[in-house]
């Protein structure tokens, strides 16, 4: 079984059906590549959402149809699950976007969180966290990064453009930024408490979790100020198309480690330690080859 | 210290700058009887999220304001926390919604839960959960009851006129009910389990806790579908009318037992048990006057 997804490349062959692409473009594939086309979500443009949904790295035990993902020189796509990308932007530095760029841009939409103006909390400076800032900022948010390490602190503003940085530990800290956000992007998947994020909203305030751990949901904090806690993954076709022309237009990519492919394993180590700012990406092709 | 709230009465004085309501008028009083009147809650009509609302029931130990409540025959607010009613609908039937009535009619407003032909799921059948099922069919909504209380089906469905009765205990019912709803009032202050009203939910729904306790948040199930769990408590004065009007105009009261006040001890333990449908009403004034 091949896994991988958050792939980029140049088409090499196209079918006789296929408008979108031509040999030489840029493509790029997300997680999705498969979807029903008929349900309510796909009729949305959320193909993410379709319950029939096919992602680039599964294989269901005792199903026929096995999705190969994108470890691999190449790699076979219906035309509708394909992103085009620009030139002008590193094809590495784009990879994390189709799926990572994707799971904070679309909440950040969905859910009103990307106004000029608005202050949004991004908890967890990380692959999806370090994206979030960058399209905030995009967007003319506030922007503030919270934290379990210090030693991020410096990168949040002075490199991503954060406009402050709060240490979730820290309780004159996290006192200080009480009620203070429209929004908290919360892109930690371990277990953490809620009830402090809460705390930072303002009245109507959301935060929206894209890690998977269940938590503890403190009900009351939650009613005093209607805020909402919501769950979004990844983002349909037409809106990853779309997130990645406005990532071109602002030139947001993430920031990348480009690795060959035999030093997958201990890149695997790394990422179990946190040792990657932001993003492995795996030059398949050329290592490959080579 | 005198406890009470959902207060309606006829007005018997008012102040010399009172515009809004004259001797004989009827007014009701919800739980919020005073609000900064500056900050953005204020602002946005939302004085029952102001920080520092008051309300007709709380004395906080070493402050020296205090909020007396409406277990009395004479209460004094200003004008702004009183709403009017008209001659045509029942005083007793008229006071469980201005706290309850109002804390179901806000959020279905607010999270887009109050459009015809959408699908309302309505947990515990109780105070709030009988007006939640009004308002929703005078919305023109599809309603479905989901209940650990077989014996409430047929009120549910004959004197309130839900469409549907699902036991939430019942594995089967829940199942045939699964991805249908676009969204849950919550009504359970009890702990019970989110997941399974999750796995009703449609993609993007929704579901509203109007309860207290703190629960358990499968985090999972929210990512896949986009999904929210929300906390609403009460609502601002302007809805309050609204929903007042609106309730008036669709002949929406709550059902309720009127009980003189020395019957009260003997409420509270029937209440404790559950044995009333669906709301005490204390007839103060005659009584206190008897």
């Amino acid at each position: 079984m091949v896994p991988g997804h958050e792939m980029v490349g140049v088409v090499t062959q196209v079918g006789c059906k296929v408008n979108k692409f031509k040999v030489g473009d840029n493509a790029a594939v997300g997680g999705t590549v498969s979807s029903c086309g008929k349900c309510s979500s796909c009729g949305d443009d959320l193909e993410n959402y379709c319950a029939k949904a096919g992602h680039a790295f599964t294989f269901f035990e005792g199903e026929e149809e096995k999705n190969y993902g994108g470890f691999s020189n190449i790699f076979v796509v219906n035309e509708h699950f394909a992103v085009w990308f620009p030139d002008s932007v590193s094809p590495e530095g784009v990879a994390p976007l189709l799926c990572g760029g994707i799971t904070v841009y679309s909440p950040m939409k969905y859910f009103g969180l990307s106004e000029a103006g608005k202050h949004l909390g991004v908890v967890g400076l990380g692959g999806l966290g370090h994206l979030a800032v960058k399209f905030a900022k995009a967007f003319g948010m506030k922007v503030t990064v919270i934290s379990t390490s210090p030693n991020k602190k410096e990168e949040a503003i002075e490199r991503f453009g954060a406009d402050s940085f709060v240490i979730s530990t820290d309780a004159m800290q996290m006192q200080a930024a009480m009620g203070t956000m429209d929004g908290i992007l919360d892109t930690v998947s371990g277990l953490h408490p809620l009830s402090p994020l809460i705390g930072l909203l303002k009245c109507n305030g959301k935060i929206i979790v894209l890690g998977g751990t269940d938590l503890e949901l403190p009900v009351i904090p939650l009613l005093v100020g209607r805020k909402l806690i919501a769950g979004s993954i990844s983002g349909g076709l037409k809106e990853t198309q779309e997130m990645i022309d406005f990532a071109a237009k602002h030139n947001i990519v993430a920031d990348v480690e480009v690795i060959p492919i035999d030093y997958v394993n201990t890149a695997m180590k790394r990422l179990a330690k946190g040792d990657i700012r932001y993003r492995f990406v795996i030059d398949i092709g050329n290592t490959l080859t080579a």
